[in-house]
Parts: C-alpha cells; sequence; structure tokens
C-alpha cells in the first residue's frame, strides 16, 4: 500500500464526513439565522432530529418552546427546554401524529413577529405526518397506490393532500410567524418537495393531478378522504426561508477543501453521480491511467449514490465496489488512489464506510492468492479489500447525505 | 433537439476525426524526419498502410525504393516508386509472407548512411510476418496456443520467436540503416510492443518465458520451432526512432482543439477510457447534472474504448449507447449534450458512427412513444437514436484510432 496516499485519503475522508455531521451542518447554515423580535420556536422532524436541535440549542441565546420527533432509539439525552418524542419510521405509528400534533400547537398561535426554526432531515415522511384522516386509512391507501405500481411522485401527490402537514402545510399553519427552514438532504440534487415530503415548501402538484391519479389506480377511498384530494396545497409560501445543508453538495465540497489543504488541485467532476458502481470506479481508473504523468497532484471528486446489480453471494457495497474496481485499472501505477466512502459510515451491510485502494492494490491481492476479477464478480469486495486493508472503517457517523468517491494523483 | 447544440457537436466530430486520418497523421509525424545523407526506403504495412505511404510519398521528396503491405481491396491506386501487395487478414497467407519477405529483401542491404521510413498500422501481425517455420505449423502452434487459453501477451511471447520480423526483428534486420518508425496507434495507451506485434520495437519478453509458456501448456513444436524458442529478441534497438500519430489522443486533443475554436473550455477527462458503455453516458450525464448552471461553456471529452454486454436483440454500438444512456439523465436539461463516436465511423454493425443526444432527446421519444429505457435495454440505442435524429452520420473514415465521447456545456 502506498501508505502517503492511504494517510491523505483518510484525512479526506475524516474532514468531509465531519463537514456535514448534523452539528457541524446545522451551525454552518445558521450563520444566515436572524430571528425576528418576537418568540423562537424549535421544530425539529427526522432521522438527525435530536443531533439538529442540540446543536442549534448550543449555538441560539434564546428558544421559547421546542420539539423533537425522531426515530426510536435517537433521543440521545434531554435538551433544555425541548420536548423530545420517539416515533415509528419508515412506518408512521400514532406516536408520529401525537408528536406532529403537538408541533402544530406550538406553532399554530404564532403571530408575525414570532419565528419557526425548522430542522428537517431524511425519514420526516413518516416521522412528521398528522394525516386528516384514520391512520389506518392512510396506511390502506399507501398500500393501494404501491400494489398498483404508481410512483413515489404520484403517491405523494395523494399524500401530501390526506396530510395537516405535507406539501407546505406546516408552514401554512405556521403563518404568519417566519419559518426558517434548515433542510438536511440526503437525496441527490436536493429536491426540497422530497425530502420529509416538503412540509415548508411550496406544493407543485395540483388537485387534478391528484383525482386523475385516484381514477387511474381506481383508489378506494372514504368519502372524507375523497374530499380532500379537491382540497389545494399551497402554491405560494411567502413566510419561509430555506438554508440546504449538509447534503453531497457539501460532502464533495469539504472533500475538495481538505484535498487541496494536503496539496492536491480538487476537480468536482460531479454531485450527482449515478451509474453502476463497479463501472464508475474503472471511468474514475481510466482518468487515473490517463493522468498519471508526472504534473500536479490533483484530486478529483465525485459524489453521489451508484448502484450495485448483485450477481454473487458475497460481502461489499457499492463504495468498496468503486475502490475494488479501480484497482484493477490502476494497477502498478505508483502515484495513484481511489477511495469511496458512505457518509453514513455504513457501506451495504458491512462495518466500513467504504474502499481504498491504489497502485499495490491488485498485486497484493494477486501475492494473497485472491482474484480480483472473481471477488468482484461474486460482489465481495468487502473480503477482498480486508485481505489488503483497503477498507475504510469510520464507524457510524450520524448523517447519510450519500458518497463520495475521489481519485488521488499524487 | 438543440440546433446550436447539435451544430457544434457535428463541427467538433468532423474536426476530430479528420485529424487521426492516416494522411494527416503521417504529415504531423513527418516534421519530424530528417532523412540521412544515404538511401531512403519507404516499408508501410497495416491496414492503413496504402494511405499513409500515399501521405508520405507526396511529403517527401526522394524516397529511392518502396513497398506497401495491406489488407484485399485496400491498395487504391498506385503509388510512383512503390511496390503495392495485398495479403490475408486476419490469418496471414501466403501473400503476406512473399511481401513481407520482400520488404526484408530491400531493407537487408542498406547501410549506416540509409533510412526506413518504417509506416505502421493495426492489422500488421498479420500482414506483416515471415515466418522461421513453415505457415502451417505457425497457424498450428497459433491454434494450441488459443485451445489452452493462453492470453495475448503469452502469445506473442511464442509468436515473435518464431518470426523474422516480430519483436525488434525487422529493425534489426534493416540496421546499419537507421529506422524512422511512425506508427497509426489503434490500442488504447499506444503500447507499441503489441501493434502489429512492434517490429521495430525492442523486445521485454524472454527466451525463459517463452520455454515456459510452451512446458505450461504443453505445446506440441517440431523441432525447429523448439529451437528458434531459445534465440533470443533485440532486447535494444540503437538505430530505431518512434512516432506515434493518429492515436486516441490526438483524437481527443483535437476534439479539444475543435471545441475551444467554438468557445468551450475543453477538459481531457481520459484518452483511456474503458467500462460500460451505458454507465460511461451515465457518470457523463452526471457530470452534466453537476454542471450545467449558468457559467462558462465547458467540452468534457473521453476518449478510448468502452464495451456493451449485449442483454438485447436490438441494433446499436457502444457510442450509439453512451448517447442514449446520457440521454436519460440530461432530460429537459436545455444547455447540455452527449454524443460519442467511432474514428472509424462504424460503431457496431450499424451503419452509423455514434450518437448524440441533448435535453430534448428523452422527451423526444416519449412524444414518438419510445421509451428510452426499453430500448436501451434490449441494445436498440440505433433504432431510438434514429427517430429523434440523434444518429451521427459520417460514412467508414479510412482511420480506426478508437472513440471520442464529448459532453457538452453551452
Amino acid at each position: 500500500m502506498n501508505t502517503v496516499l492511504r494517510k491523505d485519503a483518510d484525512r479526506i475522508i475524516e474532514e468531509s464526513i465531519k463537514a456535514v455531521l448534523p452539528d457541524e451542518a446545522v451551525k454552518r447554515a445558521l450563520q444566515g439565522f436572524k430571528p425576528s423580535s418576537g418568540k423562537t420556536v424549535l421544530v425539529a422532524a427526522g432521522k438527525a432530529a435530536w443531533q439538529m436541535a442540540a446543536a442549534a440549542r448550543q449555538e441560539l441565546d434564546k428558544i421559547d418552546a421546542g420539539i423533537v420527533v425522531t426515530k426510536y432509539e435517537h433521543v440521545k439525552g434531554e435538551i433544555p427546554g425541548i420536548e423530545c418524542y420517539e416515533a415509528g419510521h419508515p412506518v408512521p405509528d400514532e406516536n408520529s401524529f401525537s408528536a406532529t400534533k403537538r408541533a402544530l400547537e406550538m406553532v399554530e398561535p404564532l403571530g408575525e413577529n414570532d419565528t419557526v426554526l425548522f430542522l428537517l432531515s431524511g425519514g420526516g415522511s413518516a416521522l412528521f405526518e398528522s394525516p386528516l384522516i384514520p391512520g389506518e386509512e392512510l396506511q390502506d391507501i399507501t398500500k393501494q397506490l404501491l400494489a398498483s405500481g404508481a410512483d413515489i411522485v404520484e403517491i405523494n401527490t395523494i399524500r401530501k393532500r390526506l396530510s395537516s402537514v405535507k406539501g407546505g402545510r406546516f408552514a401554512q399553519a405556521a403563518a404568519p410567524a417566519k419559518v426558517f427552514s434548515i433542510v438536511l438532504s440526503d437525496i441527490i440534487g436536493d429536491p426540497l418537495d422530497m425530502i420529509a415530503s416538503g412540509p415548508a415548501v411550496p406544493d407543485t402538484s395540483t388537485c387534478a393531478q391528484a383525482i386523475e391519479i385516484s381514477e387511474r389506480y381506481s383508489l378506494k377511498l372514504s368519502d372524507k378522504a375523497r374530499e380532500l384530494l379537491s382540497q389545494e396545497t399551497p402554491k405560494e409560501l411567502t413566510n419561509v426561508s430555506t438554508q440546504i445543508t449538509g447534503s453531497v453538495k457539501e460532502l464533495c465540497r469539504a472533500a475538495a477543501n481538505a484535498a487541496k489543504e494536503l496539496g492536491y488541485e480538487p476537480v468536482i467532476l460531479t454531485d450527482m453521480l449515478c451509474c453502476e458502481a463497479r463501472e464508475a470506479g474503472s471511468f474514475l481508473g481510466s482518468i487515473a491511467l490517463s493522468n498519471k504523468g508526472p504534473g500536479k497532484k490533483t484530486a478529483y471528486i465525485a459524489g453521489g449514490e451508484t448502484v450495485v446489480h448483485l450477481k454473487g453471494t458475497g460481502k461489499g457495497g457499492r463504495n468498496q465496489e468503486i475502490a475494488l474496481s479501480a484497482a484493477n485499472l490502476i494497477s502498478g501505477v505508483q502515484n495513484v488512489a481511489v477511495f469511496s466512502v458512505g457518509s453514513d459510515g455504513t457501506d451495504g451491510p458491512t462495518d466500513a464506510a467504504g474502499g481504498y485502494a491504489d497502485g499495490d492494490t491488485a498485486l497484493d491481492l494477486e501475492k494473497k492468492g485472491i482474484s480480483l476479477k472473481a471477488f468482484l464478480d461474486n460482489n465481495d469486495a468487502y473480503n477482498a479489500l480486508k485481505a489488503v486493508d483497503g477498507l475504510v472503517i469510520t464507524g457510524p457517523t450520524g448523517t447519510n447525505v450519500n458518497d463520495v468517491a475521489v481519485l488521488l494523483i499524487g
């Protein structure tokens, strides 16, 4: 292994994940926050709600009331002045509904001089929900939609109208108070209306579309539900400002900064990577082979989320496949490394966050009698990389903003 | 279709293929050529031998003798002072052997003030061969090697020792004359000893390796062949200088220059691209999505040779798959196009050189009721792109230096 490149890789990984931890991300986003003269109420929902609320509490002088709605076992302690609730995910339960009702109770009485600090993270669709129909019927309608092959956009078009918070309705309920929304994005491209079904985002779907969908799939609906499909969601929200933070964009930017500090010229190729993992590894390897000549140190960065179409029975993850696949191409090249990590610290069903490979990796595997190609074809990147110290282990990080892959030319 | 981007694409394609046509490539390489005081003998071998020889003849004042050995139907007319022969490819035949003998006869008597202008292109392995054993035995040994699963490096290690021209032996035969070798490269990374088995390149394989291979695969060899395996190939050739030209590197460079003239900042990502075609398209599409914002016009260039693992029964080629796959990602993005072409003008078993896609392509397909995904999965990129004017048609170009894919951000 090239220990110099590995050290640089570990440093870049550490710095970039640190930058997208909920704490750091919230602190960064709060730099643009100016509470108005009245009360400030904090509402945090999603899998990272507790960390986001705790970070905001530390950062701000004055929070008058607050609530956290997160997944079971995700409340890590008391936060002064903040009510913390745990609820069902990925399927919402009565705790989701009651906690969300409580949040609505907190924001509905607010006036125009008050502020809602709304901290949203992935998982909010289930955790932050207060349906306008009984929970059982909501679940039944969702099942009908899934069974008839409706896509996520169609499902959301229906569900937003059956909810008192989704599709911008939470922000509408908080009006005339200002809503300062900080969104920890876990979806590539940061589509705000998709993250937790957009409680503080104007809805672009229409009642006409909702009715068309219900007819197309012959949904069985109660009279109440049918009536709700005709009630429009807010198309404009003048009381909301939104900061996206901790997204894969910031993950890439942090990787670029860390690489720059180590003397590499960073090139962010994309923060929306989307292709087969092993082929992304080959593409990065191809870039390496063509640019390995003596010259300036460069770090090519590609963030996003690749996929693995499983063919084998081995152990691994998409990030480990990127590294192992690249190892094949860069074999014998002394000044090149490719590594990739999932920002949540968990790549596939493994205890590794990702994988690392350099010019020695393929040769080291050969020495151990491990066929790179056979292990890759068996989706067994974990065991191949493990044998040559090519795993990246961080432990669970407490955030999830997709992956970042980096090619270092040293 | 975005007609502005399409026009730019067509211009870049035209310019980059033009730059790697044998004529242009030879003329460029000849800029470094200074004949010595004695005779100049031209020897051209390979599929592009006739064009290369004709271009050199035009360019140079004085050629004292010359020979062309090319594939059947590849001699396009007489070249003054040059003997032209056609021979067997991909399997060498008696015409290959006799023409190559004639080339050896021309260069063997030369002295140290004479020069051999050696013009080599793909296909030379079969066309330029004069075996030291009977042709039938050579064919039989090749068959044995293929049947036992030997790889191309192993096969060449054996064959170089059974040949009077391969593995540097042609240049050795020409010594003490100087050999100015111009190689039209059709193999990614320009591995000189692989192109036509390197008649003018020092050989790195050894007799010990050759004997080991013959034992490993239990080759049946005549006494003569067995004896030849112990005769070493030249390890150093002080009389040779080599110019690689018309390679995929030059194809990329020409695409970059053409893009620059059209106002794009060119970024050559790689000239050694090697991955699944559709995934390369997705990778380029991912770069597009992330860099589409208003800013400077940029052209990302990736040369090389992708592969297609056929799953369907449609019609297409790797370049067309790159374009169609990218179309899926860049759908609706107005200022982005991805195109890819094979420099030989023939992409897969089609009459197209490649494919073009922009933000309108996916929408145009939808309007025509063509499912992009279904056509891509059926490896039917040709018919999908044909329906929306997305094919790139150049006709056969007379060169073959792999492919170039370009992402334009306008």
